[in-house]
């Protein structure tokens, strides 16, 4: 039973590029745990309120590896965006098997609202990162209701999940070597299967490439991939993501990247790319 | 006593903006240990040797926490800079003592040519920074002998000696947040105490206030400073480097920066400025 949402609690806080980065924590409603998220509120929020980059990361990660890693910052200071940064599952919780792997629960929520025990409890990432953070965010923080939202990894997939489930809601969508087709690698295969079962089919709503094929919003997806990645062909499948989008004449920019693998050094060289391209949805550009 | 030093062996590569953060380890003559150290080599250097920034990294640290938080391969990729970051003590000993605390012994080495036993033997990361790591540098890589110098704490206090030690060595320095004056705060009191000694007169060639007195090259100082810094009071004292400069009459531009902290935040706001001060020193701009 998930108890009630509170405010969230400043825990850290770091001047950074004429603005300021800093750390909450709540209560979350969606996960029934405490979540800690980041905010990087750029100088143009001060004096108005600004639209926001959702970012979500990938497996083993926290708030902080974004933030730390990939210079966002500098741009988006320049460009007057904030940048909201969940954490990747809930914490403090100790089901059997929680911890024991890399790719499975803690740091490796999938973006998704688990059905099976004991995960449906608290793994209700895709409920958290779509409705509650926004909302929260939104009341809390001197931003607008504009938002884009991007990701690396299980986090791009992530992002491509919530703008094409949710029509309407992001003016924008990019990724990083996103986990294109989860239901046909093993990344995916052993997180649904946890989270959702073994109806394969009930996985279907949760995969990129699937909806895709229905989609009735058309955001132009732009992706960046290494060709240097070590989990190109076994885990994250562009051609399928590329396949999908020919297939339904949805716009896709698929930038492979000679010589880049899944680091957030590949990130850092390209983010700047991807706040532009956000900027200019959000009209900041 | 110390082994021979050997050639550098590649043990990660990461492509980044066009260029390739890589990692070495190597066995050091100067500290009789293994060392591993980062070099950014920029897309220029593929096709002619660039000019090198040396960054000293503060207590706590290694190699990578400049790489990847300071957002300094994106400009060094437009400049065509390299830059090689040093571990911040030996590693892989186990002197009593060694690994107790965060600002004495490994992980602080403070840049010295320690003299007390059992320190003498392997803390003598001064030689290795000024001498036998640019030797291996400029035998191994694509670089000329042009050479910056700067670093953050520990490490800009550490780079403010290396250069006013050894004049015509360095083109240019510069510092985040210098331990200005270790000679008279807890960090170096007991950093130098424990490397040299009860001596206190011997402490003393290794304090940048000191040498600025009778510096025989006076080459710029750009200093930064936040003024939210923890330590700033305490343990870096910039109103000793300013005094120290101002009586010598030693160039400084101290640049106190309204709420910036110790983190790499602050670094990475600032960084930029301080390529563009080394690039244009070492005849890139």
């Amino acid at each position: 039973m998930s108890e009630l949402s509170t405010a969230p609690e400043l825990i850290a806080s770091n001047k950074c590029f004429g603005g300021w980065l800093k750390r909450y924590k709540h209560q979350s409603a969606s996960t029934g745990t405490e979540m800690v998220f980041a905010i990087y509120l750029p100088p143009q929020a001060q004096s108005k309120p600004v639209p926001v980059l959702y970012w979500l990361s990938g497996l083993t990660c926290t708030d902080e590896n974004f933030t730390q890693k990939a210079g966002a910052q500098r741009l988006a200071a320049e460009l007057g965006m904030a940048i909201v940064c969940p954490d990747t599952s809930p914490r403090g919780t100790d089901h059997p098997g929680e911890h024991d792997s890399y790719d499975f629960g803690s740091a490796a929520g999938f973006y998704v609202n688990a059905t099976q025990a004991p995960w449906a409890e608290n793994y209700r990432m895709y409920d958290y990162v779509v409705d509650e953070l926004p909302t929260l965010i939104e009341e809390n923080f001197p931003v607008t209701d504009q938002r884009s939202i991007s990701g690396h990894s299980m986090g791009g997939h992530g992002a491509l999940i919530c703008a094409l489930k949710n029509p309407g809601r992001y003016q924008s969508v990019s990724a990083f070597a996103p986990i294109s087709n989860p239901i046909n690698c093993p990344w995916g295969e052993k997180a649904l299967g946890g989270y959702l079962g073994d109806d394969r089919e009930s996985w279907k709503a949760w995969d990129s490439c699937e909806l895709i094929a229905t989609a009735s919003e058309r955001l132009p997806l732009l992706v960046d991939q290494g060709e240097a990645d070590n989990f190109l062909s076994e885990q994250l499948k562009p051609e399928a993501l590329k396949q999908a989008c020919e297939a339904a004449g949805h716009p896709l920019e698929l930038r492979m990247q000679p010589g880049y693998d899944h680091s957030y050094f590949f990130i850092a060289t390209f983010i700047g790319d991807h706040l532009e391209h956000h900027a200019k949805a959000l009209g900041l550009k």
